[in-house]
C-alpha cells in the first residue's frame, strides 16, 4: 500500500503552495531556509543534533510514486495535469547544510539550510522537521549519561516508543549520545549498534519454581545472563536463587553476567543484594536496574550510593518524557536574486518568534589558548571570520552583554551535504559520529554541560547580520 | 536495508527467550497472555482504543528475512543453526481476540489476548505494546473533541511527532476519535482520511506585500482558500488584506473559504477579526485557529466565547504532551493444559502490579431499561454470564462497594482475530470503526466522560476470577 514511500510525508499545505507557486510561475525561485529550534528542552544547555543521516535518505529517495499522483489527482484542489506530471519529474536539485551529527547545537542558529526552489523548498520542511525527533532523543539520552559517563546505558523503550520508526531512530539518537546498547533488535541490524537483553516475569511465571527457570536460563547462556530476580520477592529469593545459579555456573567454569532488579527501592535493594552477592563470591556479577528511569531518578540513585552497574532507560527516554516535543521551525530567511541573496523576515507579536534574516554561515569560535569554545558566531554569507584578529561576541537581545576574544579559531559547523540535489557529503560511520559528540563535549566547559540551571552558551550575530534584522524590523514597523 | 520487515521490531529478550524455550523444549507450550494497561492517561475516565488495524497487518507479514537470520547469527548468544532454521519457517499459528478498534476501554481489563506457543507469544509483546501509542492518541484526540463536538477539529502534528510512523498512525487514531481532518498527506493516501491545508508564513514573505501574496493565493483556490492572517498583524493588516481578497472572489463569483490565526490571543483575536468580517458581509468565512492548542486551550477559549469554527491542534495531540506514555503491559496469566486453562500471576511488592490469573472473557453490562453501560464484568473462559438474571459487580480492592444489575444484556468485547494463525477477522472500514467510537460514546453516562474528575466506571471480576486471584496471592505469601 505504498506504506514505505516517504513523498507524501508532508503537510497539504505544502502540496498547495507547490501548486500555486507553479500556477504564479514562481516555482522556479531559489529561497534559503534554515531549520533551527528556539528553545532549549529538558532545561537543558545543549541539544545533540541527531537526524542526518535520515533527512539524506529522505533527500534521496523523494520521488512521487504513479499511486501518490493518483491520489493527488483526486483532491479536491483539483490540481492540473501539467502539476502533477511536473510531480512526476520531482527531483531534489537544490543546496543543504547541515551540521554533523553528534554535534552540540543551541537555539535560534541554523541547524540546516535549504537553499532550493520553491517547488522544493516547501515540500520537505514537513518531513525534515519531523525527523528532528532524533535530536531531541540524543539530548534526553545525553543528560542520562552525563550524570554517570563511567556506567553502562542501555536503551530499552522500544515497547513505549510512538510506534515504530521511532524506536529504531530514537535507539540510534540515544547510541550517538553515548548509550552502550540497546534492546531493539531491528535497530540493532539497521544501524549495528550493541544489543542486550535479560528476560521478562513471563519466563519466571513459566516454572513452578524461580530457581528452575534460573537454573535453565544460565543453562543455554552460561556466559551471559542476566537474570530477572524481582518476580516474587528481591532479596528473599530472587537473590538468592540467582546465587545458586551463579555457584551453579562457577562449577562449570562459567560467570553469570548479572542479575536485573525492575521494581521496588532499587537504592535499598541494589546494596543489599551487592553485599549478598559479595559475601558469596560473587562481586563480577553485576547489578542492572530498571523501572522507569531518567537522569533524576539515576543521579538520585548515584547520591543514595546504590549500587548499579548497569542502568536499562527505558520510557522517559525515549518519548522524552518531560519535554516531548522540541519545537524546530523552517522559516525563510532569504530570497536569491541573480547572484545576490535579499534577507526575508517574518516579523511577530511574540518577540522570540522574530527570524534572523539572511543567508548565513555559522562559527563555533574556539579559544586558541584554552581550547575550548566561547560561542556561536552567526555572520553572513560574504562576512570572512577566519581573517579576523578579535572577535566580538555579543547578546543579540541584550546588546550590553559581550566579550572580545583575541586569540580564536573559527570551525564552520555547517557543511555540504547536497549541491545541485547531489549528495557531496559521506555519511559517516554510526561509530565515528559518537566519537563526534565525545569530541565535541570536551569543547565545552563543564557549566554549559550540567544537568540542572547550566549557564547560557552564547549564540552572538555578527553586527552585519544582527543590523540587516534590525533594519527590516524597523522597516516592517514603519510600514 | 530491510527497513520494511518489522520482525525483528522486538527486544532482544523475546529472541533469547525463545531460544531457550526452544533449548528445553518449551517452545510448544501453550500459553494466554493479556495486554492492558493499569492508569488511564490524561486523568480521562476512559480511552479510545486504536491499533488493531496495524497488529493484524503486522502478525500477518511475520517472517524472518534471509537478512534478519544472518543478523542473529552474529550475535554473541551463538544460536544454534537448528533454532535459526526453526525461524526461517516462523508463522504466527496462535489466537487473538481482542476489543473493536473505536471501543472505550479501561484499566486492568484485557484488550487484547494473545494464545501462542511460546515461540511465538513472545516474540509479539514488544511490537503489540508499541502500537499502542495509537490508543493514547485516540484518547488524546477523544478528550478535545468533546470540549466542543459540533466544531471541525484537524490534525496538523506531523512535524512534531516521534517520527514517520507516529504521524500516519496518529493522524489515524485522531481520526476514529472524531477529528475531521489531517494535514498529513500520507494518512490521507494510506487511509482515506480527508486531508486539509491552509499557507504558511513563508507563502507571504514570497511577496512583497501581504495582499499580493492573498490574492495569488486565492486566485488559484476561488473556492477553497485559507489564508493564513498573522504574518505582520492580524487586525492591522491580516484580516483587512483577507477581506479584500474574500471581496476580489465575491465578484468572480466564489467564497473565500476562511481565514487562520496561528499566535497571539486567540480569544481577542478571533472576536475581532469575526465582527470585521461579519460587518464586510463575510459571514460565512470561517475562522481556524491553531497555536500549540490541547483540549484545555479550546475548553479555555470556548468560555472567552472566542469565535472559532474550526481547530487545528497539533504537537501537544500527536506527542501526548501531559502523558505520552500509556504504560501498556503484556502479561502472562494462563498456561494451557490438555483442554484446561492453569491461572497464572504475576505478585508484586506493589500491589498494583498483581495481575489477574486466568483465561478470561470481557463483557460489557448494558442496562436493558437505560441502554447504559453499568460496568464491565470480566468472567471465566467457562462461565455463563449471557445466562444469570442478577449479576453482582463489586470493587476487586475494596470489595464491600458493589451494585446488583438485575436487566441487563452482556455484551462480549473480545472477538476472535486470529485463530490458529489465520485471521478470521474481516478489517471494518475506518469509517466504520468512526462510527464504533461514536456509538460506543452514547453508552455511556457523561459523568464517565468529562474533562476533568470523571467517575470510575466499574471495571469487575466476577466471582470465580476474584477468589482464583486471591488464592493464588495467598499461595505465594505462603511460598
Amino acid at each position: 500500500m505504498g506504506y514505505n514511500n516517504l513523498a507524501l510525508h508532508t503537510d497539504k499545505y505544502q502540496i498547495n503552495m507547490m501548486y500555486v507557486h507553479w500556477k504564479k510561475g514562481s516555482h522556479n525561485n531559489v529561497r534559503v531556509f534554515d531549520l533551527f529550534f528556539r528553545k532549549l528542552p529538558f532545561g537543558n544547555g545543549y541539544a545533540v543534533f541527531a537526524g542526518l543521516e535520515r533527512m539524506v535518505n529522505y533527500i534521496n529517495s523523494l520521488r512521487f510514486s504513479e499511486e501518490d499522483i493518483e491520489y493527488l489527482g483526486k483532491q479536491e484542489e483539483n490540481y492540473e495535469k501539467e502539476f502533477l506530471d511536473e510531480l512526476r519529474r520531482f527531483r531534489f536539485t537544490g543546496n543543504i547544510r547541515a551540521v554533523r551529527e553528534g554535534a552540540l547545537v543551541f537555539p535560534n542558529e541554523p541547524i540546516i539550510q535549504v537553499e532550493a526552489r520553491n517547488f522544493e523548498n516547501k515540500l520537505v520542511e514537513t518531513a525534515m522537521l519531523n525527523f528532528m525527533y532524533q535530536t531531541l532523543v540524543a539530548t534526553k539520552a545525553a543528560r542520562a549519561k552525563s550524570v554517570a559517563p563511567h556506567l553502562t546505558f542501555m536503551e530499552f523503550g522500544t515497547r513505549r516508543a510512538h510506534e515504530a520508526d521511532a524506536a529504531v531512530w530514537g535507539a540510534r539518537a540515544t547510541y550517538i549520545a553515548g548509550f552502550d546498547a540497546t534492546s531493539n533488535m531491528r535497530a540493532g541490524k539497521l544501524f549495528g549498534i550493541p544489543t542486550r537483553g535479560t528476560h521478562s516475569h513471563a519466563w519466571v511465571q513459566e516454572y513452578d519454581n524461580e530457581l528452575e527457570a534460573f537454573m535453565d536460563f544460565v543453562d543455554v547462556f552460561p556466559n551471559n545472563a542476566i537474570l530477572l530476580v524481582d518476580t516474587y520477592d528481591t532479596l528473599r529469593s530472587g537473590v538468592p536463587n540467582a546465587i545458586k545459579a551463579a555457584k551453579y555456573l562457577t562449577d562449570k567454569g562459567c560467570r553469570l553476567a548479572g542479575i536485573r532488579i525492575d521494581s521496588g527501592d532499587l537504592a535499598y535493594l541494589s546494596k543489599r543484594a551487592r553485599k549478598m552477592l559479595d559475601n558469596a563470591g560473587l562481586d563480577y556479577v553485576k547489578i542492572v536496574a530498571s523501572n522507569d528511569l531518567d537522569e533524576y531518578k539515576v543521579a538520585n540513585l548515584l547520591v543514595q550510593g546504590a549500587k548499579i552497574d548497569i542502568y536499562a532507560l527505558g520510557t522517559r527516554v525515549i518519548v522524552c518524557a518531560d519535554t516531548p516535543s522540541l519545537g524546530g521551525v523552517y522559516k525563510l530567511v532569504a530570497k536569491q536574486k541573480g547572484h545576490e541573496y535579499i534577507p526575508s523576515l517574518k516579523i511577530s507579536g511574540n518577540p522570540e518568534k522574530v527570524t534572523t534574516p539572511g543567508f548565513k554561515k555559522l562559527y563555533r569560535i574556539i579559544n586558541s589558548t584554552t581550547g575550548s569554545a566561547e560561542g556561536d558566531y552567526i555572520a553572513n554569507y560574504d562576512e570572512d571570520v577566519q581573517g579576523l584578529d578579535r572577535i566580538k561576541l555579543f547578546d543579540p537581545v541584550h546588546t550590553w552583554i559581550y566579550k572580545h576574544v583575541d586569540n580564536f579559531k573559527a570551525v564552520e559547523l555547517l557543511e555540504p551535504v547536497f549541491i545541485n540535489g547531489e549528495q557531496v557529503y559521506e555519511l559517516p560511520a554510526l561509530a565515528q559520529i559518537r566519537r563526534h559528540y565525545t569530541e565535541q563535549l570536551s569543547l565545552f566547559w563543564p557549566e554549559y554541560l550540567r544537568l540542572l540551571n547550566p549557564e547560557i552558551y552564547p549564540v552572538a550575530l555578527s553586527e552585519k547580520v544582527w543590523k540587516t534584522k534590525q533594519n527590516l524590523i524597523d522597516k516592517y514597523v514603519k510600514e
